[in-house]
């Protein structure tokens, strides 16, 4: 049989808005998720894991309380668990994130309005 | 202070070896590797883990018993645990790995002169 591939670009082009990440694959207890990211987010953390940004398109800085990580598109971050991050975008990036499945983009799926629906495929 | 990036492209900068996986970050108990792959595989499986392949320039198939999949730059596919897998390209791939720390090339670190060092950075 023929098997399908990801094909990363075609998954954005599924989507337009913003701040709401959509699983396009999963690892293990892992998934894949793209955002298209612009403005100002939250300040937040994530108590329980690391999570992975990698830009696909355009610019992301993630600031932290002690400093910043400019990324531009082919870049990756990490950013360790529990630190406090904020990511902002002037105009749109496409990013992809990777983190274990039921992490909410607030760090917290009680966050309010900024917090995203979790687990959407697209 | 000032956060490095990791850029990818600089990183594979660094090596010019084929099938020898890099390790350029780690998320939790997960490893980010690049690799250059070019010619045949051997045949092998994972008995304990997915491995996601994401391929960042030229094209990659990846055989299967029962088929194959087609990818190019921008693609991506996970390999589910246990499913024996032999990928090839043509010419020169370039291709990130996304797998939990410790697995081995070839899905056994005792496997042959197709098993790479393991946990090598770059």
């Amino acid at each position: 049989m023929t098997y399908a591939p990801i094909t990363i670009s075609a998954k954005f082009d599924l989507f337009s808005e913003q701040w709401q990440p959509k699983v396009i694959a999963e690892m293990n207890d892992y998934q894949f998720k793209l955002v298209r990211l612009q403005g100002d987010f939250v300040w937040h953390s994530h108590a329980d894991t690391d999570e992975t940004f990698i830009v696909l398109h355009g610019q992301l800085r993630i600031d932290f309380r002690d400093g910043a990580v400019e990324l531009k598109a082919g870049d990756m971050f990490v950013v360790p668990k529990g630190k406090e991050h904020k990511p902002y975008a002037a105009t749109e990036a496409q990013v992809m994130l990777i983190e274990p499945r039921g992490v909410a983009n607030t760090g917290d799926l009680a966050a309010g309005e900024r917090t995203a629906s979790n687990d959407v495929w697209v």
